[in-house]
């Protein structure tokens, strides 16, 4: 086992990576940017090193300082959390030339997964179901328009190196297609140098399903119980659950068989998360794969009751998986809501401050919040405005909302905004009690009513 | 279901059990004495009254203005949480008498439990195995010679009526004896009105061993996996953890059959903790049944991932069991650190103040803290000395261990000192870490090698 791993990630996660690495009995190195001399990751790493300036770019972005300072500290291996590097083949494959271990998939995996129509490629080779579109690159609008008049509209034009929202256009009709591709292709050959494009067909009255997967270098892999994580703003995640109520015992294998098999065709290691859109008819298609550890795997360690953090490392140290599949039935239902430094009446504009007075609801059975706050932390206006997650465990859907609306309910921020009543308004929906909203229920259907409501109650007020 | 319970207590039990009623949409009131205005029980629940002074007798003693405030509130069950009033069947025969539910068992049982001996004589009646001793009351000190000359010295002579180590004396030799019991006699006499005494063996390199069981109005009756609660410091508990590591499954289920057996025997209502005595052989004796919720059944809930608080509710309302005894195995391992306001270093001397600052290390998996603090507080002198009670679970013993460590090392209490480093010297202990240890080891061993470290440490330094 490592001795020492640098820990390449800020904020919760890096927090979430050193408790695991200091429960395992090794040391840990935190990086950080000028910006987060005081944060909680570096007082509880047991060194610390400065890579750069309070952007990204500078400091958590910065390649050649941090592997500087894992080298420097002598670590062997990096864990890069999420965001960040955790998905750059370059940077894993620079830290292998350096002889550290990057935790995580290897450098081609990354890279083949990274490609999106690369990846909907070896998933159709693999008889993997995907997304209706085209089989392969489009050269024209002409043919374009031909596989669109086959799958109906509408489509979305998407770049092959895209990501971030760049690169993508939705088309509605035939004759916006001619325009749409060729602004999408101009897009993405200035922001990628790579317009090479391809067609999706857009999946109405969907989920957002996805479904953890791990597996080692002896070629064990389980999967895990699927997240529902269709309520999103903003292409954000915004609470996530797991399992989904509205799927069968029976489904769940399925699923998990085509996630498993994807695993397996391209030789993943470590574990990576395969996403799915879930129509109507409980019909899976294959989206993308993210090739890192995901802000929502607390879901799926409360529901399974296995520490994913400690397997990556574990398995990136050689060591055979620590579950079997028949470990990872769901013993219950788990929902995860983000804590945002945001203000969800105000168009959900960032909100910075001093963390004057804070008051986390710990105790009772089946509750976890992870996150780097404490009492006297200036959030820096420079980062992901994620504050914590809280996350609750119950037998069933109903007692796990029980649970985190008691949460919400007790938890005090003071000092910023937070999206803390936007939660809780949320837990009392209706629609979200039933389970049967899609991945644009959120923004479409419930932000607008909640809008307006808030915006009742101010006039009224 | 209840539309409004009164939580009958203070401090963190007080906290756990809101929390719980909360999560099953309960109306909840708190009592509280004119110390505890701005205690975190009082702020969580829906209304509070104040029954009374600083003083336990006259608040949370206080029956006459608790059963007021029930009745003036309009709640319809009382939970009287541990300690305090828990025990007492006077409080639940009147809760009774005013038409409030007590959440516990029934007053008829609680006086049979309460009385040790009877408890002993009902258990020898029913062939539950008890330590050797007297089968009746003895009468005099001839009487008690003879019965100590049979199962061997030394033996406890100890009152029927007794409770808080009063009217209790060892004996190591006959001579002894005439003196003891007529102390132990009169004692017993002044402080509970009655000095019947009976006798009982000294049991030497035991553990404490309990188990707790749940039975419901219909003869349901299921135990949970045992607690080892052999560390203990002036016969409180310092330590606890489930399962016991020495125990087989097959004992497991051997004890098992024995708590239930017990708790038929009674016709029990709701949960309760029977006491035993383990020898070296792994022979267990009844020891003493507790009628109530104990500070231990964190470790108990984390093992079995059931909500014990909201199971007495539910009982007491008339509900059948919410669990079967196939869902109760381990799934892992449990320990709880009782973190109390005292100098360890020095005597153990109570220590109160202001919370100055408060870091509690939440987040990561298999962790729960359960605790009324908060920054800003001001421990009173007046109660309990316990702040908080710190729990981890793993798969194995030593990965609970772990947790526990970075736990104690994290946690952050200012304004006030705490046996925090206390417990991370047990943590370290090499007998500890093995599980051979005795109910008198943290006395007897662990804590004269403890404080001569500690002097020497400090004339060093």
């Amino acid at each position: 086992m490592f001795k020492k791993v640098l820990v390449a990630n800020r904020g919760e996660i890096a927090v979430r990576i050193i408790r695991s690495l200091k429960e395992m009995g090794i040391k840990t190195v935190a990086i950080y940017s000028t910006a987060e001399r005081d944060s909680l990751h570096v007082q509880l790493a047991d060194e610390a090193v400065c890579v750069g300036g309070a952007t990204a770019t500078s400091s958590y972005l910065n390649v050649k300082n941090i592997l500087a300072a894992a080298i420097g500290t002598g670590a062997e291996a990096i864990h890069p959390g999420y965001g960040f590097l955790s998905e750059s083949a370059e940077f894993a494959k620079m830290c292998n030339e350096c002889g550290l271990t990057f935790i995580g998939p290897k450098a081609e995996t990354i890279d083949q997964m990274g490609n999106k129509e690369h990846a909907r490629q070896i998933m159709i080779k693999n008889h993997v179901p995907v997304t209706p579109g085209s089989k392969d690159f489009i050269h024209s609008a002409e043919e374009a328009k031909e596989i669109a008049e086959k799958i109906g509209y509408p489509i979305l034009l998407k770049a092959a190196a895209g990501g971030g929202g760049k690169g993508i256009r939705q088309v509605f009709k035939p004759e916006e297609m001619e325009a749409a591709l060729s602004a999408a292709q101009s897009e993405a050959k200035t922001d990628f140098g790579d317009d090479r494009m391809y067609l999706e067909k857009v999946m109405q009255n969907v989920k957002h399903i996805e479904v953890q997967i791990f597996r080692d270098q002896f070629g064990n892999c389980v999967y895990f119980p699927e997240r529902d994580c269709s309520l999103q703003r903003n292409k954000q995640k915004v609470i996530e659950e797991s399992p989904c109520d509205l799927i069968t015992d029976e489904e769940r294998k399925k699923l998990g068989k085509i996630a498993v098999q994807a695993a397996n065709v391209v030789g993943y290691l470590n574990t990576g998360t395969i996403e799915f859109l879930m129509d109507q008819d409980h019909n899976f298609y294959f989206m993308e794969m993210n090739t890192r550890i995901q802000v929502e795997h607390t879901v799926t360690e409360m529901v399974t009751d296995v520490d994913l953090v400690k397997a990556q490392i574990q398995v990136a140290a050689g060591e055979k998986l620590p579950f079997a599949q028949e470990d990872l039935k769901p013993r219950g239902y788990a929902i995860e809501c983000r804590i945002n430094a945001e203000d969800a009446e105000n168009n959900f504009m960032p909100s910075v401050g001093n963390i004057d007075y804070l008051y986390l609801p710990v105790g009772n059975p089946g509750m976890r919040i992870d996150t780097a706050l404490y009492q006297g932390e200036k959030i820096s206006p420079f980062y992901d405005s994620m504050l914590a997650k809280l996350v609750a465990f119950g037998k069933t859907r109903d007692e796990a909302i029980c649970k985190m609306r008691r949460l919400l309910q007790e938890m005090v921020i003071r000092g910023i905004t937070t999206n803390q009543e936007f939660h809780l308004a949320i837990l009392e929906d209706p629609v979200f009690l039933t389970s049967e909203f899609t991945n644009t229920y959120l923004e479409k259907e419930f932000l607008p009513a909640w809008k307006k409501e808030v915006s009742d109650e101010a006039i009224s007020a």
